[in-house]
């Protein structure tokens, strides 16, 4: 997940409890029995099957980091197009997803003067270039440094020193994201130089975590840096000591334009093929690790699910639609260009869900589905039951890519992953391979395969319809 | 520790097992009953004191790394001498050291062609400087590249991809060692104009381990580097998808001499001054990592046992010297330069322990005693059972600072450190304070002060006596 999605999130959440009242006249969604004997099969075998994680090892190995616009972008796109059709999808197209890319070349920093040593640094994405030395000065917040006074900073580089901690649900992250969205910001209106942040990660190991940063419309962009957890604690330790100047030096910038593609699969369904029910996941990554769990395990998981489902001898009535988003990590680009492109078939998407949390198990699963449809979410959650999974605390969302086509209107599915160590490798060169278990993996592809042959087969919708912009939450 | 340090510690072995015969007919080695009690007091005192953590945590954090010859070398020392100081030591001084200087100034490797992505390295020390690319060619060990047929390497990067386990006596490093000692040389001889290994590690992070390394005397020296484990699973895994090449850059190498200090504090003994328990770590690191467990740890140890011991108020018979070594890293050169100082004083140094081997809690106390002083072995044992030590397997070692000194016949304890996490970070970055458990610390500093008092009070000796060159195992 990326940018500061809270407030989407949250307007979103708004929006789905302002049921359309003319809903609850509609007939009621069910799931016929034969159809939940073949998901149940469908589960099971799901959990004892290696395509997921022969999916997300062949991503991670053979393209590795796919940063958008960045040297394996496109081969990336390749590869998703050759992967479908190697697994039996019915079509597979692509779609252009243009956007301003973003380079990184070298990024350093070292404490000067009596203490001096290295700082193990990463370039925030969309960071600006920037050569300073200045006296760091200390935030424990975004907000003590938004109310530090005007001026304060000038020549000085400001540093925020929050700690993430690590949750199932990773709730911490909204707090971390959002001081690497705003913290530049923010500092650059106290007049800072330069800024500096602990990473927005729970683990301690010396790996900075990079993620996309914001600047306003106006001024001059100041470069922008996360540390390691590790070095944060020892910057913290010095500044006890006495002040201390930091030398930041980034090189890095945007560079023109890049157009990548969302890349689609589809299983065709059997009677209604001209209704989707859709799963996906984003291709991109950020440069550092190889993408494994974000988000080569989302593509992989989906990708999975749907050639489950394009093995069983009687395809579902809806056709299974697996997109792997276009650059996500700057900005849910490939999820707006998939909005944009398809909003005048909303209503032909019976209900969307993106795996985009790392690669734990799955313990929750929650839909939008209005009330004539909840009978028919609970008849998938008796499916997914086996797998550990119940309607948790009732709280979701579509996954980031789906979250503009869901402001449209769009039904959508949430299947919570458990994200307690997804913040110690989240956007670090630590997100590879390794990392998945595949067991994990396999619960969520059986998840996911279930769910999507049960709602491509229910008879009746999940309450997908377009909303007036008023309702979105959109500004 | 560092470099292959197996044949001699074996060699040593085999000269303790030759013991004097003349030895036996010494008085029995006694250690009095009130300085038992002492031990006793001091050891539970030092569970509860906080000392061996400040001073690891000061000297991490207000030096930093201290590569050897690095831009933070002398600033250690410095902070050594006014440590020792600070902690009410009766004598400070120090001892010139001088070596050749390895300096690192950047390095990376990518695998090139259809699957082209970076592969996190770290020049191995001493490594020549290289600018190359080639075919790389695996190995499961050091002994399959060093029956590779003559010339078969030509052109091509050696890569030797053997998988260290994590043991609580770290005994795979004794083969992951001798791979990054010996690989370049075999590869050399194989005509590779490269070398690359996985790291001498048993983590799952992307932190390739540097160390030193070794070249034959004749032959052009090739460019040698570790790359994580990760990477090295990573490129295992490209392999099997064909020939891979891989531009490997290094620009290190070694650029003068240097001469940096041996830092030596004392507690002075009350009725035999002149005669020493030696105990100590060392003062260098390596750079990528503020060198906190490795050793900055073992430096914290016994500058705490030996401050706590001189709280007492009374001291012990014979004096403390606690020894922070220059240069252990780059071949215990710290070590040989004290062993070559004080040969002539051998017999007055009673009994000696490094602590080397990271933070873990001490669970072997073992000693080079002859049977004269085994049953002042048993009585020290005792003291330091209820700290959870017992006489393990019955070997072990001086640390690799007092292998030099203990060739030449100095009396050694080996107080047993439990290093399943120790390979995790060994010569990484993330070699850094919070890697250390403060009360594991503790209870080092316990065992040592404990140790190292009974020692200093015992009616008796420990077996120091030069021994003539042919039984030190010294060719």
């Amino acid at each position: 997940m990326s940018v500061a999605l809270k407030s989407r999130l949250a307007s979103l959440a708004l929006a789905v409890a302002l049921v359309d009242p003319t809903s609850v006249l509609a007939a009621e969604t069910k799931i016929p029995a034969a159809s939940i004997t073949v998901a149940e099969q469908l589960r099971d075998r799901a959990l004892k099957d290696n395509t997921g994680y022969e999916i997300v090892s062949s991503l991670t190995t053979e393209v590795g980091p796919r940063e958008a616009g960045g040297p394996n972008d496109l081969k990336a796109v390749e590869w998703a197009k050759a992967k479908f059709k190697a697994l039996g999808y019915d079509k597979v197209w692509t779609e252009p997803v243009t956007f301003p890319k973003w380079v990184r070349h070298s990024e350093s920093a070292r404490v000067l003067g009596a203490n001096a040593q290295p700082l193990y640094v990463t370039a925030l994405g969309g960071s600006a270039a920037g050569d300073v030395t200045g006296e760091v000065v200390r935030f424990e917040s975004l907000e003590a440094l938004q109310n530090a006074p005007a001026d304060s900073l000038v020549g000085k580089i400001a540093f925020i020193d929050f700690e993430m901690k690590p949750y199932r649900d990773g709730r911490d992250y909204g707090k971390g994201s959002r001081i690497r969205n705003g913290g530049p910001a923010a500092a650059m209106s106290k007049g800072a130089i330069g800024f500096v942040m602990r990473s927005a990660g729970t683990d301690s190991h010396r790996f900075p975590h990079t993620g996309m940063t914001r600047y306003p419309a106006e001024g001059t962009p100041i470069p922008a840096a996360a540390m390691s957890t590790v070095d944060a604690e020892q910057l913290t330790r010095l500044l006890k000591l006495g002040p201390q100047q930091v030398h930041l030096k980034l090189d890095c910038g945007w560079d023109g334009e890049f157009t990548s593609y969302n890349v689609v699969g589809e299983i065709t369904g059997r009677t209604k093929p001209k209704e989707y029910v859709v799963i996906g996941g984003h291709l991109d990554s950020w440069d550092l690790g190889t993408g494994a769990v974000d988000d080569g395990a989302g593509v992989a998981i989906t990708m999975a699910a749907g050639a489950l489902i394009g093995q069983l001898p009687k395809a579902p009535a809806r056709t299974i639609r697996v997109i792997a988003f276009a650059n996500e990590e700057q900005g849910l680009v490939g999820g707006k260009v998939y909005a944009a492109n398809h909003v005048g078939g909303l209503k032909k998407h019976q209900i969307a869900a993106e795996s985009d949390f790392g690669a734990g198990r799955i313990y929750a699963f929650v839909t939008s589905a209005p009330p004539y449809a909840k009978n028919a979410e609970k008849q998938i959650l008796s499916v997914l039951a086996p797998l550990g999974i119940d309607g948790g605390d009732g709280t979701g969302g579509p996954g980031p890519d789906l979250i503009p086509f869901a402001e449209k209107g769009l039904a959508w599915a949430s299947l919570r992953q458990d994200g307690t160590d997804y913040f110690h490798l989240h956007h670090t060169p630590d997100d590879t391979l390794d990392k998945i278990e595949p067991a994990a993996l396999a619960q969520n592809v059986a998840a996911y395969a279930a769910f999507a042959y049960l709602a491509a087969d229910a008879e009746g919708d999940f309450g997908s319809a377009p909303k007036p912009d008023a309702a979105s939450g959109k500004k």
